[in-house]
């Protein structure tokens, strides 16, 4: 927490002009993009038939889930963590599908609190003692919890390692009184960033035929399987086209990313999404030639995958790396003139998700005048 | 922030046995080791006759602080950014000296309340404008602001490129009636991490050179030194011999992490200090020979240096990875048993500074037993 920091960007909210003057490093939502983002989504999904259940992961804000409901076709959110679950349902937030297994004392515990709260909570299983751990859990609490069998598509993260074994846990979750088996997941994370699109479509297919194998085989069997969830914002596309998802978990659509807008997710190059989610930073120091040190380093961006790149304040060509945990550094290109100490420069934020993580708030940015600066109430929420 | 998760942490303290328990993920302190690194510092800088100025980059904590003052020989306190040096300031530590330069309206303007409500607060610069900027400030302000001139050791990320450079900002700082001219500031990040002690000092001794020439030319020019800052975990042994820092911005050691242990801190292979800091995490799925996924990822650990280190709940020779944001990969030795779902697995953190940064608390255990949970104050401060 920043309050000092907060206070003089929250004072400039409805100041004309007052962009300019934000206490740096900030991380700054462009909403006229986010906004575009959102309808473009909402639109695509309307158009294909099928319905989104955005991942919390990526914004962990009770705000931004309000205004992807409001943008249309969103039937609930997803959670890979208790704790955002938790986050988004004290702020109203309903419709919450756990994507991960949760399991142990202190998880089931309070699952059991959020299962009462809800009006609807899910939670995915792929494995038969945690089956059992939630049925005893939630016996005779009243209304049953609703449970999706998770599928491993080839991340070998969780899931059901083979369609025998996904039908199993079926058949074990519907016998069991407590709980209400709806159907299957399964998330294919390694293929959302294949940049090209026809190879990414290709992957993607086979993941849609595993699915709606195992889906054929639920119903063959008897077992309901209402809902197949999975698919993001790398395979949005495809996804929808195949038609075996009745709903995708996007997540990083709102936002955009550096890895995001090297990926044609169209198919025809054109752009659906716009960058929406900058870090802005200062110069704090211009003393060597050919370089500037700025104020934000590896505390306000994510380290995991690519660096963050220059929108705009620095020309053309320049390069940011981390210059230790709490200073960047921006290598101008040759012939350049020294930036002034001060310059605020704009970062298209490299690996949203984590570089999400790291902040507290989002300051909501309109051409050069702050809108509104909304709380991330789910930071940090890794339990 | 995850309320739950924490509120049922804080259940547990003092519980017999209750750190087995513990909600995961979680970041925690072993308190012994934490206490016996305070004590080596404070005993070292003792023997060798140096004071101490422990960087709160690292830790961002009130208590931690506290603790640090209570062992001993610590002058005060270093921060990177204002916001952590707010945080300090409202949990009543003092004597804090900010160790990069601190321009432009917002922050000037809270620099200023800082002043005013702190006994000690110590600036660096490294730029004419910038000593103008907080002269213009300051003036009229009722006490002096204390400045050092922060020197280019290597790094280039900020400070005087030559001793020229830095006699002439001495000059003008002691010019200027609302400053007070009290040292000068080197710290070599670059060197800290070299693994042989020998070859670290060597590093460390041509640093130790420059900053005693522009000390003794200080001097020689009538202007006051009193303070040579800088040194960190990496080089306070060397340092210490050598004799030029009349204060050392030692930063890790409390914690230790993967990168620090790697290095021979001392000369003689003996270890000063302990791995203090660790992220527990569980497994939550074991669906695949050879591996189990855990609850602790990329939001959990910093993915900017060395992975994190298996130090109990798996076998030796275990290799953990990120699987995503929010979850970790454990890779085991061949011929292991599969790790059962539950079990409690503790990693000695990566790079502690941005491991810390992720986290709002660190759960402080003894032993099996939790003895008290400790916030982050200064956690997501970056501006």
């Amino acid at each position: 927490m920043n309050p000092e920091s907060l206070a003089w960007n929250e004072k400039l909210v409805g100041v004309p002009g007052g962009a300019i003057r934000l206490d740096t490093p900030a991380l700054v939502l462009d909403l006229d993009a986010f906004e575009a983002n959102l309808a473009a989504m909402a639109a695509f999904a309307r158009a294909r038939g099928v319905k989104l259940r955005p991942h919390a992961k990526t914004h962990k804000s009770v705000t931004v889930a309000r205004r992807q409901l409001e943008a249309g076709e969103v039937v609930g959110f997803c959670c890979a963590k208790l704790g955002e679950a938790e986050a988004l349902a004290r702020g109203g937030i309903d419709g919450l599908l756990l994507t991960a297994p949760v399991t142990g004392e202190s998880k089931v515990g309070r699952l059991l609190a959020l299962h009462a709260r809800l009006r609807e909570l899910l939670i995915v299983v792929d494995d038969p003692d945690n089956v059992h751990e939630l049925a005893a859990a939630t016996d005779g609490a009243g209304k049953r919890l609703r449970v999706l069998v998770v599928v491993d598509v080839g991340s070998h993260r969780f899931g059901a390692p083979s369609l025998e074994d996904a039908l199993a846990l079926g058949r074990l979750v519907a016998s069991l009184p407590s709980l209400e088996l709806v159907g299957i997941q399964g998330y294919a994370g390694r293929i959302q960033h294949i940049r090209d699109y026809r190879e990414r479509e290709v992957a993607t297919r086979s993941v849609n035929a595993q699915l709606a194998r195992i889906r054929d085989a639920f119903g063959e069997a008897g077992l309901p399987c209402r809902i197949v969830t999975g698919s993001g914002t790398g395979t949005h596309d495809p996804d929808a086209r195949l038609g075996v998802f009745s709903e995708l978990q996007v997540g990083s659509y709102p936002f955009m990313d550096v890895d995001y807008l090297a990926c044609d997710l169209t198919g025809d190059e054109t752009e659906r999404f716009r960058p929406a989610l900058f870090v802005w930073t200062r110069v704090v120091s211009n003393r060597h030639p050919g370089f500037v040190t700025t104020d934000a380093g590896s505390k306000s961006f994510a380290t995991d995958g690519p660096a963050p790149v220059v929108a705009a304040g620095a020309p053309p060509g320049s390069i940011y790396s981390m210059f230790g945990d709490q200073f960047g550094r921006i290598d101008l290109p040759p012939g350049s003139e020294r930036l002034r100490v001060g310059t605020l420069v704009r970062c298209i934020a490299p690996h949203c998700d984590p570089t999400v993580n790291l902040w507290d708030h989002l300051v909501c940015v309109r051409g050069d005048t702050v809108e509104a600066v909304w709380p991330i109430e789910g930071r940090g929420a890794v339990a």
